[in-house]
């Protein structure tokens, strides 16, 4: 869709935001098999309908590779058979969650003679802004239907077309189970500005939940005018301390690097205690330089690992995505705790000890929305901790932090049941 | 204290912001008789400098007086020997409330082997921005530091010289307890700039509370780079039900309005049945009259009470904090709903019924951060839930809803028990 002006744009964001508004009161009291049903009547559609997905998503292909885009993007853009199973899939384990939705906490009677208790509600209108995925339409529609709200889906330019085919068979899940098609809508227009409104249009979005790099992110926070759900960066750290067992350690640091390089959940620092390093240390470099891992290290790990060149005091910044790694040798927990305050990002950092007290002290003191002892830090995900699925991970404090599933995207109202009470002072 | 340039104000506030955040990390790990003795300590110091707190605020008063500043503010502004007794309580009995850091919820197995859980942690810094009420500072500062976070605090700069006597005896109770002054910082400057900055050094504060009026809040949320917990308006409905107990319905219309007018959760419309208005409004109109309460009612509402003036569609957006009332008969519930979705301030409003079915959907659809049941709105109140204290009231969805008391103030970060684990898949 093209518009020609600013103004435009404004008009169109705003009936957007209007119609996602209204469709978040019906879905905030649809019930859970109502929603069930529209997951798996999209579910159906999109498998049904993998032809024309195909066909639709091969023009964003090929309209990409024209612009001569990176590979990356594209290997993201390009959607597969496999691609739109695991997307119908995606949908139906959504449906099998348990609905969150109007639960109620903690309901107990006051002094005064009311009970007071928290019920689980959705937010109500949600933005999600991600990059040229396809497969993120389907999987960000899903959760936030079944958490009951709305929402307003501005994915890549590159993928718009493969967007609105996905959009369309969204829709027809939602008719099919009696839900307003309001409940998912697809930003169509491909103009920058759209997102702008997108993020300030307070009276109609509840939260914006960016999903992508870090430029994307970072600007979204700078220029949005409501809740931001997001990650910026995972500098996540694993400290083998001087009482691990060396067995353990090995095993943890391999996989938390070498597992996968690109996820933001891999270890990009590792700190050694002193004297733990000359055992452990020479042990994992091999592991990891045959796998092909470039190490960066501080002075006293290059001289048990002359292979590792120089570390800068970038490196302890840096997250790689990619297969290097940052080495350290410190004196001990304190130490440890010291340089994940100062260099890391707040998601996930990892202990290995066999000392009860380091252990808990590590747990306690480590400010990151995922804290371990001896697991690989790998394991900070939706899926393994249970959530059921993820729409994103949130290195903030408040709110929802670390991974963000169903949960995540609903809110807690106190209610109060009296019978004719009234207060007395 | 006299900063000459913005400059000095920012490195003054970025010192604030460094001492906060080192000592937040010691605050993190406090054990709970350390942070009771300094509430303790704090309490028994300002119960023994009275005289000395009585003579500092004298000096505030008379600089207001004659400033010629309203009455309303020199009564906040003026500390009694009652107001310093009271501040103490509350100190002892902030130390008296269960320690929220450190609790772990849900920790159970997950099918990988590893144990996950939530652990309660503080936010870390936060920064409290308030009028000329020099209760406030003792207050906030206690409820900060018993949920193990570090507070800086930027007082109306009328109290400026009350603000730094409690903050000296506040400072004398961290030190009795071994624990760093810089637990507890106050702002000395007065310059209107230490607030832009405070709300902006996203490095050293992780949230920000705002208390008093709304345009400083609504000055403080437009302004703000971290996130604000906040509450603009109050404007707090009660519906009466055709299936509302008379009697009932009277008593909480009547303390819902009457029991105290210029709270926050004061009912700012009354929503009456059209089957039920003939019974009611005439008794409730009686009973408000008497107590001197103006009534601006819609057209029916005045055929049934002509003493109501007119109410005009501002008086429904209205928050009067006033004994003034505005009253509207409404069709039924669904039209009870659509005026608080449209009207409201999702603060907290209140149905009375005795229908189940309609209680349920009151309950469940109206998005408030109190929803309530035959029960005064009154009742929307920290203590009153509870929380033992509240630092405020949240309007906001994400994060912290309705009163806000220790748990606001701390986060859940995931805790991950391994024993050597690492990701398969």
């Amino acid at each position: 869709m093209d518009l020609s002006s600013q103004r435009d744009i404004k008009a169109y964001m705003h009936a957007l935001g209007r119609s996602a508004r209204e469709a978040a009161r019906t879905m905030a009291r649809a019930e859970t098999a109502v929603k069930n049903r529209a997951l798996e009547a999209m579910a159906a559609a999109i498998e049904r309908e993998r032809a024309r997905l195909l066909a639709e998503n091969a023009k964003d292909v090929e309209a990409a590779r024209a612009k001569g885009l990176d590979p990356a993007l594209i290997d993201r853009l390009t959607l597969t058979d496999k691609g739109i199973a695991s997307m119908a899939d995606g949908l139906r384990q959504i449906a099998q969650l348990p609905d969150p939705v109007g639960e109620i906490l903690d309901l107990r009677y006051r002094p005064s003679g009311i009970r007071v208790g928290r019920m689980r509600v959705p937010l109500g209108v949600i933005g999600i802004i991600y990059e040229a995925r396809p497969n993120v339409t389907a999987d960000a529609a899903g959760l936030c239907l079944k958490a009951g709200n709305a929402a307003i889906l501005r994915g890549g330019s590159e993928a718009i077309r493969s967007n609105q085919a996905i959009a369309a068979l969204v829709h027809e899940g939602l008719e099919a189970a009696g839900l307003p098609r309001a409940a998912v809508q697809v930003v169509e227009i491909t103009d920058r500005a759209a997102v702008g409104e997108l993020i300030t249009m307070k009276e109609y979005v509840d939260v914006i939940v960016p999903r992508g790099g870090k430029s994307l992110i970072e600007r979204i926070s700078a220029e949005a005018r409501i809740p931001v759900i997001k990650h910026l960066d995972g500098v996540c750290h694993v400290y083998i301390d001087e009482r691990a067992d060396v067995e353990k350690a090995i095993r943890i640091a391999d996989n938390a690097k070498t597992q996968r390089y690109g996820t933001c959940n891999t270890m990009e620092t590792l700190l050694v205690a002193r004297a733990i390093a000359p055992t452990v240390l020479p042990r994992l470099a091999r592991i990891y330089l045959d796998k092909g891992v470039e190490l960066r290290g501080c002075e006293e790990s290059r001289k048990l690992v002359p292979e590792m060149k120089p570390a800068t005091e970038e490196d302890w910044y840096a997250e790689y995505l990619a297969p290097i790694l940052a080495v350290r040798v410190v004196e001990g927990l304190d130490q440890a705790i010291d340089h994940i305050a100062r260099y890391g990002s707040q998601h996930t950092d990892a202990i290995v000890t066999e000392d009860y007290t380091r252990a808990m002290r590590f747990l306690r003191e480590v400010d990151s929305s995922s804290v371990m002892v001896n697991a690989s830090t790998r394991f900070a995900d939706g899926y393994e901790y249970g959530l059921g699925a993820e729409i994103g991970i949130s290195t903030d404090k408040l709110h929802a932090r670390g991974p963000v599933g169903l949960e995540g995207l609903t809110s807690l109202k106190f209610v109060v049941l009296g019978d004719g009470h009234v207060r007395q002072s």
